[in-house]
Formats: C-alpha cells, sequence, structure tokens
C-alpha cells in the first residue's frame, strides 16, 4: 500500500489533507478516489486512509484506523559507524534503515580515510536516502541520519544506551551471541563499527575502558559497509524483531 | 595478510610455486622475502607461507603451516533468488559470500522482470564477484554462482537440504526465530528469496507444500537484494557462525 510520512499532511479530525510534494505522489501514484493509502507520522503511528479526491495542488483522504506501526523494532538502535568513502554510506543508510535501525550517525576517527571538509553539508541528501528507504519499507519512523563528531563522541553516545556493541576484528573479544543472550529485553543499543582500515589497537581499548562490549562477528573480514547491517541484524534476530 | 586461492599455484612438497595473474598481484601488493602470505586450497585448507622471492613471471613460497580455514561456517547454506535486475545480483554476490553462503544460484519465476537471454553468459563475470569476495572476506572456499534454472528447480534443490527456508512477505508463514531455534546442528540449508515483485501467491503455496518452511523476516518490507544476505545472517548468528 501506499505509503506517506507526514510532512505535507494535516489531520484534521477524521481528514486528511496532503499537499505539496506528497501530493505530487499521490498523482504520480495514480491513486484513484476509494482506494487506501497509509499516512505515518514518523513517530511510530500510521493512519489508515482512504482517499476522497486528488487534483494537481491537493489530495484529501479519510481516516478509516489509527494502528501502532507493525514495522517498528522494540528497540531503538543507533548505528554509529566511522565514515566511509562515497557510495558506502549511502548504502549503509539504505540498508541500516531497512533493517531496522532507529538512528545512523557517522563519526570521524584514525583510519577515516574519507574526511569531509564539512559533512554537516551532506546531512540532507542522506536524510533524503533514509526517507525514500523508510517509505519503501514501511517504518513509522523516518531514522535520523547525522553527524556524531569524533571518536570520542561516538563513544558518549554509545555508553548512554542499554547496550552498547564495539565490532573489532581482532584480540581478545566477546561473542556476538554470548551479549546478545544477555540483553534480551533491551530498549535502547548502540552498535559502533570502523571505516575501510578498521579500528586502531587504542580505539578498542578506549571503548573497552568505556565500558563497550568489545564484540566478534566471526572469522570472515566483514567491508565497513556490511558489518553495520550484519550487527543490526542480529541484533533484531536476537531480540526477537525479525519475526 | 594477502590471501590467494589455489587455481595460479602448484604446492610441491613444503613449496609454493605461484604462477600467473597470482604472481602478477603478489607483485602488484610489493610482498618481499621474508613476508608472510596465505595460499587457500579453495577446499577450506589454509597454507600459510613465507615468500622466498617473486619476479615478473613467478613467485614461490615455503610452507609454514596447513590449517582448517577458520573463516567457514559450519553449515552450507545455498542462497536461491528470484533473478533480480542488474546491480543487484552482484550486491547479492558480493554481500552473499561476505556472510558466508555456500553457493549462490539465480532462479527464473513468475514476477522475475529480468529475463536474460541466456543467464549462463553472465556466470563468468559473476564468479569473478565471487571470487574477489571471497579473497577479500578471507573465505576458505570460492562459493560457486550459478543459475539453477525454473522455479521448479530451485525448490528441487532447496528440498534436497536439510532445512529449507522460503522467505515470503504476507499471509501465513513461520517465526525464522522458531525455525532456526529447532535447527541448530545444520549441515545444509537452503534460503530462497524472491525478484523485485516478491512470490506469487501459487509458488508460496508450492513451497509449502514441498515441505519448505515458509517464514517471515518481521513487518519491514526488504528489498530483493537485502533480504538474502538479511535471512543468511540470521542462519550464521543462530547457527553459532557468527561468534
Amino acid at each position: 500500500m501506499a505509503r506517506f510520512f507526514m510532512a505535507g499532511t494535516n489531520l484534521l479530525g477524521g481528514t486528511a489533507i496532503i499537499r505539496g510534494r506528497d501530493a505530487e505522489h499521490v498523482r504520480v501514484l495514480r491513486l484513484r478516489p476509494g482506494e487506501d493509502l497509509v499516512i505515518c507520522d514518523g513517530e511510530g503511528t500510521d493512519y489508515k486512509c482512504r482517499l476522497v479526491y486528488a487534483d494537481k495542488e491537493q489530495a484529501e483522504a479519510e481516516v478509516i484506523e489509527v494502528v501502532k506501526c507493525p514495522a517498528e523494532p522494540s528497540v531503538k538502535v543507533t548505528l554509529l559507524c566511522g565514515l566511509p568513502k562515497g557510495e558506502r554510506v549511502d548504502y549503509i543508510i539504505q540498508k541500516g534503515v531497512e533493517a531496522g535501525a532507529y538512528e545512523i550517525l557517522f563519526f570521524d576517527c584514525n583510519r577515516c580515510v574519507a574526511k569531509p571538509e564539512d559533512p554537516t553539508k551532506k546531512l540532507e541528501r542522506w536524510q533524503r536516502i533514509a526517507e525514500e528507504a523508510a517509505k519503501q519499507s514501511g517504518r513509522g519512523i523516518i531514522p535520523k541520519v547525522g553527524w556524531a563528531g569524533e571518536f570520542h563522541d561516538a563513544l558518549d553516545i554509545a555508553v548512554k544506551k542499554d547496550l552498547g556493541l564495539f565490532m573489532y576484528e581482532t584480540g581478545e573479544r566477546e561473542s556476538l551471541n554470548t551479549v546478545l543472550d544477555a540483553h534480551k529485553d533491551l530498549a535502547t543499543a548502540a552498535i559502533i563499527t570502523g571505516p575501510e582500515g578498521g579500528f586502531a589497537e587504542f580505539e578498542a581499548k578506549l571503548a573497552r575502558l568505556c565500558g563497550l562490549h568489545v564484540c566478534s562477528m566471526g572469522e570472515r573480514i566483514l567491508r565497513c559497509e556490511t558489518a553495520p547491517i550484519v550487527a543490526l541484524t542480529a541484533t533484531m534476530y536476537a531480540t526477537g524483531n525479525l519475526a
């Protein structure tokens, strides 16, 4: 079913007035009066609506049912990724949203090759990728995409969650299964993954000192754009959010 | 550590003679005598070697240790994917190999938009993507990429495995957790996923009639290139192959 986020919508009583880009989208999809669509408030609530009329500038739909969006996971997972180069960022955002991330934040660290002068300039484009993926996958929110800052800023965000995972390729690590099995009823979690060159040893040490769980995902070396999606999927599976 | 598959190698006694493309690769990597590399036989065994000499045509390395490749999962998972369009195929191959697939086969079905006249023409390129990903992620085999044929051929392959999963977006389905929890000690498994438009209802019905487990991955709609990776990752996690 066609899915819209609230941005261009006014919900007045039992009627949704759709304007702007979303009205245009209704037209492009050739939705006809009597057909159903979902308007999501971006905070986990879905308004199931039936189209009453649509013209170039505006569409009107009748609200039939208000439900909690069933696609939203019970755990809010923040992905924190060492900024990779180019397309890998887009990939992490698109697949991260599909796989259920609550928010996706990038940071700079020791081995980051990509050093945008001002990453905040990219935020608008990144956020559009997230919105597109959220619509397509039926999410109840548009996950926030943002810039976390430096490595220590990422640690600071992660330690405030119920569970903080730091994915690392070598040395002493905990098994992801053991850690996730011990945290079934999470409300929030953070997953930190590195850039192309991985993390420096001192960064893993700092993460451990801060109380994060330094974890392995087995002996296969995952690309920097694959690791966050694999770790997120494992977390979703372990917390019953992939069923 | 630099990693090579056997193709261009002769192992004679305790010495590896590297020729052709691999010898060229040794040169490109600027490996020097005394440096270590791994030569994998493509059947799960790693030969840890030390470079003795390298010139344009040939390199010679001394075998130091022979070990079972630690990156190979205990379960051999066959991904069976309804053929998607263009780049999505490449993506499934690359990420599938990283995430631990044993083989990746594509098939034609009711809603396949991509209808290559002769998919076997693409096999060489697809196999190269798998080889590249296998090297990069440290796999002990080069997963086979192939053409399974029609939908019924895919079912035929899947029913011969210890566990056959059919990922479906709607209707009556089993929970992936329940099914995987009941199959911890798998030797082989198959995961069937659909093309862009998903599966037709009769296809899901056929899969169920054949004894496959028709499973849900939750309410988020996954793209056709994301679904096999998410299902594979869940299977790897549930069978202890992500630790």
